[in-house]
């Protein structure tokens, strides 16, 4: 479904919710779902995956890990409009949070990659990025050995591989879910857990048709979309998913972004040029809408949206295992 | 006491336990002390610098924190020749561990600050390091709602100021001390703390006279001695103590490094040349005690610095406060 047909059905439930006087807050409810705390977790596998996470080893300067872009500290996110690669290189793209990222369709804002393992392995190898190779990762790892005992423990294999790596990676992410958000204990339940305001806001959410996009649990990350449905963007525009699928139409299609957790993962949108949420809002009605929200109802709306950000992973920082004497040294200066 | 006198002092005592058959071990026992856990610790004040070591926005780019250099998964180190600056400028020297740095007589190699709330407000500041300066640090804290409420919590001022963020940092890393070592159990009286071959290379480290200038609770960081003291050293060789001191007696001194975790830290010396600590034992041998360890004396040696590994710092990841809509973006690319 894409966005003008779901604009289309959100317009007709809201109409109809309106001509019944129902509140409209119940009639959408349906179309959202609580975070769910993480399922069928390997343990062993998380827990290595979090070391590699936060170990700058699989990039050539070793300087650059996974939570460099993707820091936990801060939403999962850099905060920043695009990332710093290797040599300090700018990124073409916003980093998107890696929080609630197993519950996308796919990964990247293009969406080239099935799954959070097939994600993993990109970073680590693209040149403007962590700039290794999966080869010399490898060869790093293989070289540590409390990392040589760890992925034997975990994957009961002789050698350690690429596939290892990410498997692990991946399933730490797995762990990224931020449960307990104010909107989702009102959703099981807490009536009072959403002030009068949030409530304006997800009801105009809803009734604007913003929902048409950012629903289901990660109110996103479920559909590609057009960036610029009445409006064209007048940011950076990369070509998005046509870049994956070939098709004309795919141009200027990205995956929705998650709005979980959105208050932490500014600047806004794939070329991170929106600062605040409200400019954010403010834009999105325009472009995809068609809406000029009042200066009250942006504020209600990103009231609402400040309601998205859940409990967030908490654990201890990992103590990552030391080089050995045959560990191949990093070269971040050539 | 210089190293020379050092040294004498060291032969002198090593000779006369050699004439009684005394066993050395335990006439050197004295010239150490194990690392005890953190005192007197303002908890409120440490656990906000914690927030600011794991901070980016106190760099320029919004990507360097104190911890990119001194990081707290690796030893408080980088584990790089030199660090990297803004913008991936080449640091001129090796980030020495953050970890037990409370120890130390003063702080960089070069002693210029007198302690860690001097140290902290360096890289700040510093162009080639976080870039920033530290008024525009205290205006992105004072634009964060939940830093300000923080620090009028601990400090009970009405604003924040750079002694405050600087004093919080400094209250934090005076909580990464690593006691629990081998070594130290060893020194508390487990006998059995230390293998044969690890007493052996106690014994060696003594007699040979390194505990001249590796001593203390920290085997180091309690004094300013020469690099080159038989023979010069061929690496890169800034002027070290002279440029604080302005005396050409101090050119080529440095703060001698702390031992502890040195498994950890590598590489090794103030230019980060030395990748192993075979490497390190055999250069320091030769220059400053004009010794050649044979390979079996250089494996003991470094199998009692491997039992200087202690219990690294635990907490959980900070999660830091985001930004509000007043802050100041970051600038990592202009």
């Amino acid at each position: 479904m894409n966005v003008k047909s779901m604009l289309a059905v959100a317009a007709v439930a809201a109409a109809g919710m309106a001509a019944m006087g129902v509140a409209s807050a119940d009639q959408f409810r349906s179309l959202y779902a609580p975070i769910a705390p993480p399922q069928s977790i390997d343990l062993g596998k998380a827990e290595l995956g979090k070391k590699l996470f936060f170990d700058p080893r699989l990039s050539k300067s070793g300087f650059i890990s996974c939570n460099s872009c993707h820091n936990l500290s801060r939403g999962g996110s850099d905060n920043l409009s695009t990332s710093i690669g290797d040599k300090w290189q700018q990124g073409p793209i916003n980093s998107p949070t890696v929080l609630n990222s197993s519950l996308n369709l796919a990964q990247f804002w293009d969406g080239r990659a099935a799954d959070l393992k097939e994600q993993a392995g990109g970073p680590i190898a693209n040149p403007a990025e962590m700039a290794f190779s999966h080869t010399l990762a490898i060869d790093v790892l293989e070289s540590i050995p409390a990392y040589v005992r760890e992925f034997k423990l975990v994957f009961k294999k002789d050698k350690i591989d690429i596939d290892q790596v990410t498997e692990a990676i991946a399933e730490f992410e797995k762990t990224l879910v931020t449960p307990n958000s104010r909107f989702d204990q009102w959703l099981l339940g807490k009536t009072d857990a959403l002030t009068k305001d949030e409530l304006a806001g997800y009801r105009l959410f809803n009734e604007s048709g913003c929902v048409a996009c950012h629903n289901g649990p990660n109110l996103g990350g479920n559909s590609f979309q057009k960036m610029g449905v009445v409006e064209p963007y007048k940011g950076n525009m990369p070509d998005g998913r046509a870049a994956v699928t070939g098709k004309d139409a795919d141009r200027f299609n990205f995956k929705v972004p998650t709005l979980r957790n959105v208050e932490l993962t500014y600047p806004y949108f794939h070329d991170g040029a929106a600062n605040t949420l409200t400019e954010a809002v403010d834009i999105m009605g325009r472009l995809q809408l068609g809406k000029r929200f009042t200066k009250e109802e942006n504020d209600q709306i990103v009231a609402f949206l400040k309601t998205l950000t859940g409990d967030q992973p908490q654990f201890m920082l990992p103590i990552l295992p030391p080089s050995s004497d045959q560990t191949p040294r990093p070269k971040p200066f050539n």
